[in-house]
């Protein structure tokens, strides 16, 4: 772990905290941890950033030599619990910097009711305020090292769908495939699945957030295989469909209008592009087929410590513009027909200054069994 | 799935939130919904459950017709986000139900902020209620059928075990046993890990919540594993120690303490004796050794939905008893000692009216390599 990285992430963090006129920002999540300190082994942890100086951690005692020696911050303590929780401890700390009256900010839908509550019962809750922005905006611009932990993990999560794709057979069922992407993930240097593998056939590829279970393939079905890995905090999803046998006319053709769509949208992916064209280029696509009212707003996401970051998403609704060094999925959501819908196809895009990079490099027609 | 076993659950959690004088219970986190609805595919869905009458779902408009056709509730309704959050359509739901100034249940520390900041903008935040007590000492008991699928996933994390076991030697990466117990497990039927697998060896094995990464396995090290498997929702797991060659000897000692421990605990375990009775009987196994103060004060869960359930929790505060029909595990904590500490065990363990069923029955003693 290079302590330099983590501490420059501080830094700038800092600086968009004295923008923000914050004092105080809480950071409380496994992912964020990762990013400000470098740990990975974290839980019970919490990090206080004051808005100038050394920030301070605190997490359990039993763990506190272990995050001494691996982790970024200086400053540490141990709390001891069940006498004392970590709300109260981060209080502790927020009150030894001596701000009157703190602008505390966190990111409020991470944050557990518990410590919440002890934090407005010691601080004046309407100083409150939210941190994800600055954190989210932060995070989406990928340092070298980062790309390169994505990286690895893009190559765990393609040597998934191979093994994947290889035993898919009718009567299969899709817990015995997922068994085997799993593990052709792991022993391809994964640290394990950054969502809960979502290999499903027939009419549970329409679901929003399915996931695999004892249903066999059939012939004449769809397979669905959306596979994520982890390397070192850091993930990589792809998606791809696999037709078992014939199936309708319409559920090929469906796949087809996404993977055009998909291409559009990638070769309209230029740094400082805003979203919404991007998005624009694959909704013509879906537009000029005819199935554009069954198209969501959102094709896309941040990919990074989280498999859908919540800064950049491509879609519709959004202004900003893509930057360089951002890491993106496109295209996320399938046509939304019912019985009929559900072939899916998305990609980990890294974007430079020469356009995009496909780090999820696999065929991406449809897959025919 | 079978609704009866559901609808008679909302039965039962309506006549406890009847005594406890609350007139809505809220029910949003995956665990509670599968408990209370059947639903195992679930995402983005609460059920509002009135102190008399009908229950009502919610959920993400998308899944609506699956949520429909497989959950148990009568009354299900779509929310079309990002135009409606869940939390509006709650409040909905709570409103045409037409309680004057409701008291409004709900586990604290699982509800969003989001969710709660719509309720509050909306309802008397003073008469906000935890039900966590209510519902989690209804989850505690365990039907015939959760018994069932805990054996199921028991199963899969013993064959999980003696996979991982058997790939154990010096220079193998804590992330390769780890694929070949996952992979076992879900072969042997498992729909996943409930928790990130903790095959972790050397000062790794002192952490609190470890996970498997890149480290590799060196003579002279204990390699602890801690394994779950999941089926149908629910969980199991269990806990072994191996020595790869010659390990310290107040490692083995530690070892031998606490296997002697879990040993007088599972003999105390009967229906009716309070948890704290069997609390003791390992802790003066551990204090006859002189380590009882390097013994945590918990030592053992409910297991369940949950790996850990919050109730009942054995250990030396609880006052109350165990019941027949509790599924336990015992005893998870190490004596912590720095640099030396580390061996531990655990079993998921069935109270019944003979006494305790161990099942995850797998040899007990110290593994070595």
């Amino acid at each position: 772990m290079n302590k330099v990285i983590h501490q420059n992430r501080i830094k700038h963090l800092q600086k968009a905290m004295q923008a923000a006129h914050m004092d105080i920002c809480l950071i409380l999540d496994r992912e964020n941890l990762l990013y400000y300190t470098g740990l990975e082994q974290v839980e019970c942890m919490a990090a206080v950033i004051p808005r100038e100086g050394q920030p301070q951690g605190t997490t359990l005692w039993l763990d506190l030599s272990w995050i001494q020696a691996n982790c970024a911050l200086e400053q540490i303590r141990g709390y001891h619990f069940p006498g004392k929780s970590i709300g109260e401890s981060i209080v502790d700390i927020i009150k030894e910097y001596g701000y009157p009256d703190p602008i505390i900010g966190f990111e409020r839908y991470f944050v557990g009711f518990g410590v919440y509550d002890t934090l407005r019962k010691n601080f004046n809750e309407q100083k409150f305020a939210s941190a994800a922005e600055i954190i989210y905006r932060q995070r989406a611009i990928k340092e070298p090292d980062e790309i390169e932990k994505i990286s690895c993990a893009a190559k765990a999560a393609i040597a998934a769908m191979a093994a994947a794709v290889a035993v898919i057979k009718p009567g299969v069922r899709e817990i015995d495939i997922a068994a085997q992407a799993e593990w052709a993930a792991m022993k391809a240097g994964s640290q394990g699945t950054p969502f809960r593998t979502q290999i499903v056939s027939g009419n549970k590829t329409l679901l929003t957030h399915p996931f695999s279970d004892e249903k066999e393939v059939k012939a004449g079905e769809i397979v669905l295989l959306h596979i994520g890995a982890r390397y070192q905090g850091y993930t990589a999803k792809l998606c791809r469909t696999v037709a078992v046998g014939v199936i309708p006319e319409e559920q090929r053709k469906i796949y087809s209008i996404l993977r055009e769509a998909q291409q559009a949208c990638i070769e309209a992916m230029q740094p400082g592009r805003p979203v919404c064209e991007i998005d624009l280029a694959a909704r013509q696509v879906i537009e000029n087929y005819g199935y554009g009212h069954q198209f969501l707003d959102i094709i896309g996401y941040g990919v990074g410590l989280r498999q859908s970051e919540f800064y950049p998403m491509i879609g519709k609704p959004f202004r900003y513009s893509l930057e360089r060094d951002m890491v993106v999925d496109v295209l996320l959501p399938s046509i939304y027909k019912p019985v009929v819908g559900g072939p899916r196809l998305t990609d980990t895009l890294w974007v430079n200054q020469d356009g995009v990079v496909n780090l999820t490099e696999y065929p991406r027609d449809l897959i025919q069994i």
